[in-house]
């Protein structure tokens, strides 16, 4: 693609260089080379600028100062982040699939399958499943009974989908993921932990990316929620029962335990964990590492273990790394005063 | 059910509303509607009483004082969340697999199953192994060679069991856990990490139940031993070689390094961390997120990393709060010293 | 196989016992029986070696003061830990596959197959794949397309990895790891997060061993990669970008955020998180559970959350735990001090 082609896609404006070089594909600053297109849009990365290889950068004018190389075309738009992957995109197109259901894959006869559906093979999909338009199973996923799958899905190879489970549009579901199993619930009596029975299930809404490895208990009475547009990292456990908003961002290994509500817009940075009946409200950031224990407000930013606002916890954490010198400190101040005392 | 059948099989007293209402299914008590029955065991649940929809609420007599509505059968029993958990069971059953052998499985001609077995597509069962009466391997299972399973088990879809790894009966095995896998273990020698070979096995007792995506790896001599009833949550990391003892609980996301003692009754809260050759002591409680690097008495309760007596953390923990401050007075103190003693 | 034999294989001289005993498996010191090796390598263990039933003990010459039991044939060698390791896989040889193509396998018809491969049942290798000679992709698992995977490697059952992953020699992959997923990245537009595509990939070299379902991702553009001999425990994150080096080793539960580098031999001890973007020194060790935010010197040893040279940490740890008293002290102070000024 030639970079005047490109640039016409994503909405910039070439500026220098030679514009009819033809680009073949994406790298950050730092590795780019020629027939490459690359991106600054963050002031920190700008001392690369002047000895890039890259033949275009998308950049925003502000950040333009006369420093780029000769050879370097400048893409200059709005929003240089959203035109770069734009143009990711554009050079690094997903291969085709070849859309068939494999012959190796086993579909129970009760499952309805929509249109242009691709099954990769040794998947499977239970009974009384729903598989929408133009979505996608991979080898050897799993999707259990009664399920519903919407549109434009990819349940990637090898993510197990329990019985139940409703799944909305343009959800991605990463490999070995596993959504509905039983929650973690027992009575302790006569010597032995009683099973709670599982009876609810698991709704993910719209637009919803899970991560590998992932594990969505379903609710013990009702549903565990994922909602519009939330995003879940690798490795993270979502225990039964917990209501989760739209656009949450939940990163790598947090922990949430259960009947927990995470708000609109909050975001969990990684290893973060939730203990059980916490709000976390809208907008709210966790800091990584941060244990939760009481609720958090809309738009706090909290941290530590027990987590309370990061500035609080910031200042004790600044005060404990002069507690050994005032250890000493207090002897002296003792001695003196002992002195005095005399 | 009736509200009358229900009562009887739950060893329930129906009182007051109208006992010949039909009931369909069960809800927690703030969104129970007509037709569900719920339970109210816990005092604190107790002012969602008035308002309750339900046609029917399990309760203890020491928690009913007149608040309930009209329309609502009183459930009077000893043991409210038990007959509930029973109740739950009855009008929520399971549906029933067809159980077969899938055509699509692949069973080692040397393996021996016991009767009423299923096992579900692309599962499949190595040399030598055998599987007790009543038990499912679901969709995907690998099952290894020398395996040996017992009666009444689930081994949902994806979990791999490898070789010689020996199970009890009615042990439940959650989606994609990982039993057997080899130890960390190695040994530094010119230059580079020399593979420790890991011979033991794991061996699981019954009624253990373990959850999705749960890694727990095989002894490099001897076994990785879980004793009878324990029940492993979700994303929880069991070294080589740990000995895991009766009724013991392990939460979301622990890890245990390796050739730890957990003792009969023992409760590791979510994300617990524990160091190589450590011993938790029965019925010990290790509270949420801590990091135990030294044995832990029989019956104590610790927290923090690294965990302490719990009382004498939280003590520490409120002195960290007043810390600033202190410094500040601290400062004071200093200067009024000085000044007397110019 | 008789002592006099092992301990020919394993460069040790038998001394003292019956080394003309057979020997049928190895157990560690405290609970070795007869016919079977043991190893004392550690001095702490030295009082076992009294009352050890084993027919016979790796053992420096350093650790021999007489006290082994009369039947008891000590094999002297200079590196006991070494030699065990010898002994136990030849006491223990792993059984023979019979290595074949699965017929219940899906091979795509472009892949390439190197010669003895092993291809389990219900694994699937993708378009223009290529196995090396003598690798293992045991039942399940699932090989993208574009993959490149080199000779002698097993893959366990129901691993997954993506597509366009590069795999070198000898590497072995646990069950669940998955290889090749995408890194958690999107750019918040219009009320919405917009998906970073990722067209890196994840590029493992010669030698590595990767833990069961552990997940590491591929790069958002470019790699994410593994160095020669790398080890990497169970359910450890490593996000996208990130550059592991030769002979490091992760733990169990560590998360590697992305776009970090960790250079060669430093250790990450278990539970260890590690922000974005950070550099991890070589040799440096990350010790349990601490939680990395700046970069780590090359040797240094550092601890805690955020994670500090360990000797300033414990230092610190030491002085929270006088903390408490410490405040009644100042008290007392404050009152004498006022006395004073009265």
């Amino acid at each position: 693609m030639l970079i005047t082609e490109l640039a016409q896609l994503c909405n910039a404006t070439p500026r220098g260089g030679d514009a009819s070089v033809t680009l073949q594909s994406a790298a950050d600053i730092m590795s780019a080379q020629a027939h490459q297109v690359t991106v600054l849009s963050d002031g920190k990365y700008k001392k690369y600028l002047k000895d890039c290889q890259a033949s275009a950068c998308f950049i925003a004018e502000s950040l333009i100062d006369g420093d780029a190389p000769a050879g370097l075309t400048l893409l200059v738009c709005k929003d240089p982040e959203m035109s770069f992957l734009v143009a990711v995109k554009a050079l690094h197109p997903e291969p085709a699939l070849d859309r068939r259901i494999s012959r190796q894959a086993a579909i129970a006869d009760t499952a309805k399958l929509g249109s242009n559906i691709h099954v990769g093979p040794f998947a499977s999909v239970g009974q009384h499943s729903r598989i929408g338009d133009d979505s996608t199973v991979d080898a050897g996923a799993r999707i259990g009974n009664h399920v519903g799958i919407g549109k434009n899905c990819r349940i990637h190879a090898n993510a197990v989908i329990y019985d139940n489970t409703v799944i909305g549009n343009n959800v991605i579901i990463h490999s070995g993921a596993i959504i509905g199993a039983d929650g973690f619930g027992y009575k302790y009596r006569d010597n032995q932990h009683v099973k709670v029975p599982h009876v609810g299930n698991v709704v993910i809404d719209d637009n919803v990316e899970i991560g590998a490895n992932t594990c969505i208990d379903r609710g013990a009475l009702g549903a565990t929620r994922i909602g519009w547009g939330s995003k879940i990292d690798n490795l993270v456990q979502l225990g039964h029962n917990n209501l989760v908003g739209k656009n949450v961002i939940v990163c790598g290994q947090c922990g949430i335990s259960g009947s927990c509500t995470i708000e609109d817009g909050a975001i969990l940075a990684g290893s973060v964990g939730v203990a059980d009946h916490v709000k976390i409200g809208t907008r709210a950031v966790v800091m990584a590492r941060s244990g939760v224990s009481q609720d958090v407000e809309p738009g706090a930013q909290v941290w530590g273990s027990p987590a309370k606002d990061r500035k609080i916890a910031w200042r004790e954490l600044a005060a404990l790394a002069k507690l050994p010198e005032l250890l000493q400190k207090i002897k002296q101040l003792e001695s003196r005063l002992t002195k005095l005392e005399e």
